[in-house]
């Protein structure tokens, strides 16, 4: 890895696919299908995409039944655990409705509500990841939704992953279809004869998924669109180099576009994780993939103190930042931007990718700094309430309509007025 | 006003401008303008659309002062007294960065950050109001972001309503500048010679200015792309049909397009709210617009019963939500989906378009199935905090390895691994 002194600012480069008119065509021409066709579009594209052809799209109890089966004791235990600490982890961040009253009477406040569907999109082939059902679904399911389709693209054989099918079923998922790309996003956006409508998908996919969120955003919600996955170690000489190397490239094996950043106060760190790099990266059975997410996306950047060194980290607002410094702590305070903090040695960041609880999916491509990881928030909705006694709109009344004159509404000073006309009730 | 008696389901007649490929071209073209020239492009669109070749874009101090003197000690008294409402609302919102900690000694939690800037647009002639100055700012202001950049574009004088600008000032507005349109969320979102970037743009605007903020979206920010204002009344016999008419009223005379519908029990009280809207609509300065939308978009729903008006509502999801019935507590929590609930005839919706304190920024157009109010959340981002002890780190190294196999992520195991080559620090 190429080693670098941090210059004015430090521009990343990064790598976000933003699709060609003829994918976006593409994408528009399936959603108009689907809304067209339903069910008969699901088909076609299932047999022209993914080369199968299907008699039913639901995934039947016998099929989850089977993927179960096909798994281990041992990895059934872990996947279970690991949505254990997803569930608990997330259930500590339900909220409750909450009111506030005053002397008059008067009520105000926020009724929060789960949403009442969630469509959750996995990715098929060697991207089937059980850990992205989980993370995607875990949170819907502690905010109380009662609706989780889950659609992913079958294989050539007409089937799912067996790991995607036990992680749907541990968590939760209340529906799952073999149905994938635009056309997966176009059905659970706006329904056929067999899926009915959700109110937001989640969940990555390709360029042509991303699109189709892309399209179809305002008439369902989203979470985000994601680009490649993202890493910066904020480290000084208390690192270990061959672990901080490790970490680089468990986000490099990703994606040739992923994006790992040292940012290190310690040259001598520097020059050990870039030769460490180069002798693991060898090593790894996706070194293809790793060497050249490394060699386009790789940096180490060498800082002339903590200060400078956290001032750039805030600027890359990376998606995993690890800090493996002296007083971590401290340094974490001063952390701006970022989508998942991973603190001292041992938050190797896979710990946080299967494990921990947090969420997995996280901003990306500098998102960080208005985004958050994916977490009950994104499905619990909020009303706001708002609850007016006789003495508080006898008090304020004169304001009310006086402000709404002032912006050249007649109309609505009129219905403030039109209660001065009638006493109490009828 | 029609009335009709509910058929099978309630589909409400909405509109909402996608915009057209021309209005769409346009702001393209606009934007990338805007990224190549910064503030020349600017002033060349606010001379071409706003008619006005400005000097200055920043409002100056000079000119804050002259707006607030412009208006009555009653009229900044009333704004003042709306914006602190507005902001102890929102106070209450403000949420804490938590954690959580086992045995083990690991920590968990989410790190609470507020934005660092924020945009706000504010239309300007007609409708330049200052409760959607207040609405926008104040619950950024709430979570604590520093910057808050006003744009709204200037009139032939070159300059900025006088309420609007001393709202501004009363909300703790940091910079303003005067450009508007499609320009003027090109430089929130790509900065300008002198408008520096923000994270997140929010504020309502006509079909240039959604069409842009759906453009740049993803880059920054954005809160919602609005359509035009709802009211859904949902009332028995224990209403007051002048009230109800009243309050009906005061959504239609915004827009031709806007949506006023009355759901009841009983047919008396939708005989006697159709006769009081027509009546009262003669009355009004704006009758030609609320007119046109009583006549295109206004409905009366009569219901057989309150189980089935309450669906009804659920089922329109409507922006703003009037209960007026008995027991209407009761009725209140069955609603699932409206942006605003005001409850019993004190509450008339006017009372939240200004004055309560909670948010006039609410979810149109049946996106209240998933969105939320304007409200601190929007302004506040979250990290998650992972910190993994040595001793939870070596209970669960295996297992998350073997997850990460399981996913053919070699890299992913040895990260973990790595660690296991060290003992205890260097």
């Amino acid at each position: 890895m190429k080693i670098e002194r941090l210059a004015e600012g430090i521009s990343l480069k990064r790598s976000v696919d933003a699709g060609t008119a003829d994918q976006r065509k593409a994408v528009q021409d399936i959603i108009y299908d689907v809304r067209k066709s339903g069910n008969a579009a699901l088909h076609n594209y299932t047999e022209r995409f993914d080369g199968v052809s299907l008699e039913e799209l639901l995934v039947s109890e016998q099929e989850i039944e089977e993927a179960t089966a096909a798994l281990t004791v041992e990895q059934l235990a872990i996947i279970q655990e690991a949505a254990d600490n997803i569930r608990l982890f997330h259930e500590k961040q339900i909220r409750n409705s909450w009111i506030t009253t005053d002397d008059t009477g008067t009520m105000l406040g926020q009724k929060l509500t789960p949403l009442d569907a969630v469509g959750v999109y996995v990715p098929g082939g060697t991207a089937a990841y059980p850990s992205s059902v989980l993370m995607n679904t875990m949170p819907a399911k502690a905010a109380g939704v009662e609706r989780i389709v889950m659609v992913s693209p079958p294989g050539k054989d007409g089937k799912l992953t067996p790991a995607v099918l036990a992680a749907a079923k541990i968590a939760g998922v209340t529906e799952i279809y073999k149905v994938g790309g635009a056309q997966a996003i176009a059905a659970l956006a706006y329904g056929t004869e067999t899926i009915v409508k959700v109110d937001k998908i989640v969940g990555p996919g390709n360029i042509y998924v991303a699109l189709a969120k892309r399209e179809v955003f305002g008439d369902v919600a989203i979470d985000m669109i994601a680009g490649p996955s993202e890493i910066a170690v904020l480290a000084d000489d208390s690192a270990i180099a061959s672990e901080v190397a490790a970490d680089l490239l468990s986000q490099a094996e990703h994606d040739a576009r992923a994006c790992s950043v040292l940012v290190t106060t310690s040259m001598e760190l520097a020059e050990e994780v870039s030769a460490e790099v180069n002798k693991q990266v060898a090593l790894l059975p996706r070194r293809d993939i790793a060497a050249a997410s490394i060699n386009d996306y790789g940096r180490i950047v060498v800082c002339e103190n903590m200060v400078e060194a956290v001032g750039a980290i805030n600027e890359l607002a990376p998606e995993h930042l690890e800090i493996v410094t002296y007083n971590s702590l401290e340094v974490m305070a001063k952390i701006r931007h970022a989508g998942a903090i991973f603190i001292g040695r041992f938050s190797s960041e896979p710990v946080g990718d299967y494990f921990a609880g947090p969420n997995h999916v996280l901003p990306t491509n500098g998102t960080a700094r208005f985004s958050s990881p994916l977490n009950v928030d994104d499905f619990q909705k909020k009303s706001s309430i708002i609850m007016y006694s006789e003495t508080a709109f006898r008090q304020n009344a004169e304001k009310i309509a006086a402000f709404a004159r002032m912006e050249g509404l007649e109309a609505h000073a009129r219905a403030i007025e039109s209660r001065g006309a009638n006493k109490l009730g009828k």
